[in-house]
């Protein structure tokens, strides 16, 4: 089964807004088995959506639109979609029922500019929006079934899981549930992943093999019906997660798809340990990234992003000797930033980054891309090492930085559980 | 004028990828008047591209094309176009040496997979690229203008300012530089900042008025054709930016549309002046921004991310006291946070932040998205104040939180100037 999508608005073709909602419905569809042949967008016109719901229904046999569901004038999908069906708008009960539930729970009243979002082609099958004041509706033309959801990404996302994604299913014919499993690799360029699992597809023809890149890590994805047996399918999975990891060996940071930052809060979290970072040049990176992680803070007690000399010196109590007979981007320094954040913080483990993001600057000796990384621990943990990685970027830079500091840190807490 | 837009790329489609490029060409065109009627995405085959490009060429007069351009198998836009025009492709020898000079620029060998990037439909003429390997090109069809760019987004970028905007406004026939300035909004949704600017067409008719949200602030953007005299316009630009600035009034957070913190780097810079930051809920997200900004390092001396209320007292001298008396989230504390800060890092400024960023948390008396924020300064700045915003999500009230802080800071640097 092969799909498309049409996304409408104004703000993304005058280059407001990053159309997102394409990705994640691409994505959704392929974990589901169903390719995206081709993405429209278009503007806020009836007679321009018109005619790609038209065109559309000749060429494929399921599209999802996004967009166009709003209160206002310019928002005119029930309109452009009533035109291609010949059809015109009605006052659809059901949608307007679905919107005073949710207007009531929040103690709003419905308003002329909402009841609009009810007026749907006589055709149209109401899709609820528990997120939002704007119904969906799904219709079929030309053998083509159109299900059209808001273009506001929570609420597209909430409508896609909760009514489209069921009935495309029943569309499809298979009522079954997508198993899936993930992993994160970091430390491989994405075309290399591909080259060492090459291979996969003939070992495990029935799972579907997916890549999300999402710098500087990798999102493995192994996408199966659960036809038959979902025991059997978890079986057949957990062991192409296996003959991943085999493949990619210790690139693979999670077993589980989660972020770096996640996967050493649980590590942590499971041992009831705590940590403190020193940061200089990734500059609160790895502060903002672990506190992104709802319930860091039971482990995260304290980062110093050390900017400057005097700063590694009065808060992290490095040595003025340190820096003034080997700067502040060397192994040294990194140490004892990180013995010093983890005994200012008074934690069980400490990481520190200390390097030059770019662009331009440092002495000449010590090039962009460098960084020193420490981590101190228990039992006597206290290490560093000096990386040199080749991106002109500061961004690129500072997140490499990061999950490589993020990485050393997770490879001890791994080693001390295995002890 | 009005152009289409033809992004290419399986990754696309797979969901693996956010067209980005898309957005940046529409919002590239918009500054040069030029209005896009249409994205679409096709994947990496070449008739489906090829059906696209006829299909363009008779809608419109300009396309510009991304992706494909690869040297692999799955690149496919140069065959794509050859077969749409009914031509073959040829060795280009302008290409090859655009793309001889790049490699031995890096000291890097061309190879066969390399060369077959510069196989060209005969009728094309060369784009260079001077950050990538792979050229671009142009060609015409049915009255159609197609640029066909990389996918890379630094390539593509390079490319459409270095060659495709000059050619566009040959075609265009207007070769005018266009005037753009830009300003920087905080504290207004995106819909209030349009109805207050309502009227400025019929104020500036001769000025293009776009908006580029970015959470939480929004860049206003005014573009204008330097067509006959340069100085004439720069005046006009001026005073439609000073009429900008009377209806938004304080909202105004940069008159240059620099960032907040970009904003803040530049007043502290001007006055030789240094900053501290002491931060809880934010995580080290205004740290973060902080150091995005090249050049930081001159006034940025350190944040203190204290998570834990132990590092508040360790680190910062926050007296338990106060802790016990008010809790985390209370003014006293933020207070205690920014002199500790400013005391400890020995810093002209220091601003501190402590809140409840979400999901869930907190006590029941202290809602999500509460913040409070401190700031101390020189002449006995010591002030601090509490926010609510009504955001669920975590990484909104980060983002939201952080802007906040750096605008309390701005006001005081603003107010310390004009004294």
């Amino acid at each position: 089964m092969t799909a498309e999508i049409l996304s409408t608005g104004d703000e993304v073709l005058l280059g407001d807004l990053v159309d997102t909602n394409s990705a994640f419905l691409c994505s959704r569809l392929r974990e589901m088995g169903i390719r995206v042949s081709q993405i429209t967008v278009k503007g806020d016109e009836v007679d321009a959506v018109c005619d790609a719901v038209q065109a559309i229904s000749r060429r494929t046999t399921l599209c999802l639109v996004t967009g166009g569901l709003g209160p206002t004038q310019d928002d005119v999908t029930a309109l452009a979609c009533a035109k291609a069906l010949g059809e015109s708008l009605v006052l659809n009960p059901s949608a307007l029922a679905s919107m005073k539930t949710y207007f009531d729970r929040r103690g709003f009243e419905l308003t002329p500019d909402n009841e609009k979002q009810a007026w749907l082609p006589a055709a149209a099958i109401v899709l609820e929006n528990t997120h939002g004041t704007a119904p969906g509706f799904a219709f079929q033309l030309n053998q083509c079934w159109f299900f059209c959801m808001p273009g506001v990404p929570s609420e597209m996302k909430q409508m896609m899981e909760a009514c489209v994604v069921p009935q495309v299913q029943t569309i499809q014919g298979t009522r079954t549930r997508l198993r899936i499993r993930r992993l994160t690799v970091f430390g491989l360029h994405e075309s290399k992943v591909g080259a060492l699992l090459a291979s996969f597809n003939d070992q495990f023809p029935g799972i579907r093999l997916g890549f999300r890149a999402s710098f500087p890590t990798i999102e493995v994805k192994l996408v199966c019906d659960a036809g038959m047996d979902e025991k059997a399918t978890e079986t057949v999975l957990a062991r192409a997660g296996q003959w991943v990891v085999q493949q990619l060996g210790s690139k693979v940071v999670s077993h589980t798809g989660l972020s770096l930052e996640a996967e050493v809060g649980k590590l942590l979290a499971s041992e009831g340990q705590t940590l403190a970072v020193a940061e200089s040049c990734t500059g609160g990176l790895i502060s903002h990234l672990i506190t992104q992680v709802p319930g860091s803070s039971d482990y995260f007690l304290l980062s110093a992003v050390t900017y400057a000399n005097s700063a590694k010196i009065r808060v992290l109590g490095v040595r003025p000797d340190t820096l003034e007979t080997f700067g502040a981007v060397h192994e040294t320094t990194a140490l004892e930033m990180a013995e010093g954040a983890r005994r200012v913080a008074g934690s069980d483990w400490a990481v520190s980054t200390t390097g030059i993001a770019g662009p331009g600057g440092g002495p000449t000796s010590k090039n962009v891309g460098t960084v020193c990384i420490g981590v101190a621990g228990p039992g006597g943990v206290a290490v560093s090492r000096k990386f040199e990685f080749k991106f002109d970027d500061r961004e690129k830079n500072k997140k490499i930085f990061a999950a490589m500091a993020l990485e050393l840190l997770r490879r001890y807490l791994t080693e001390k559980k295995s002890v």
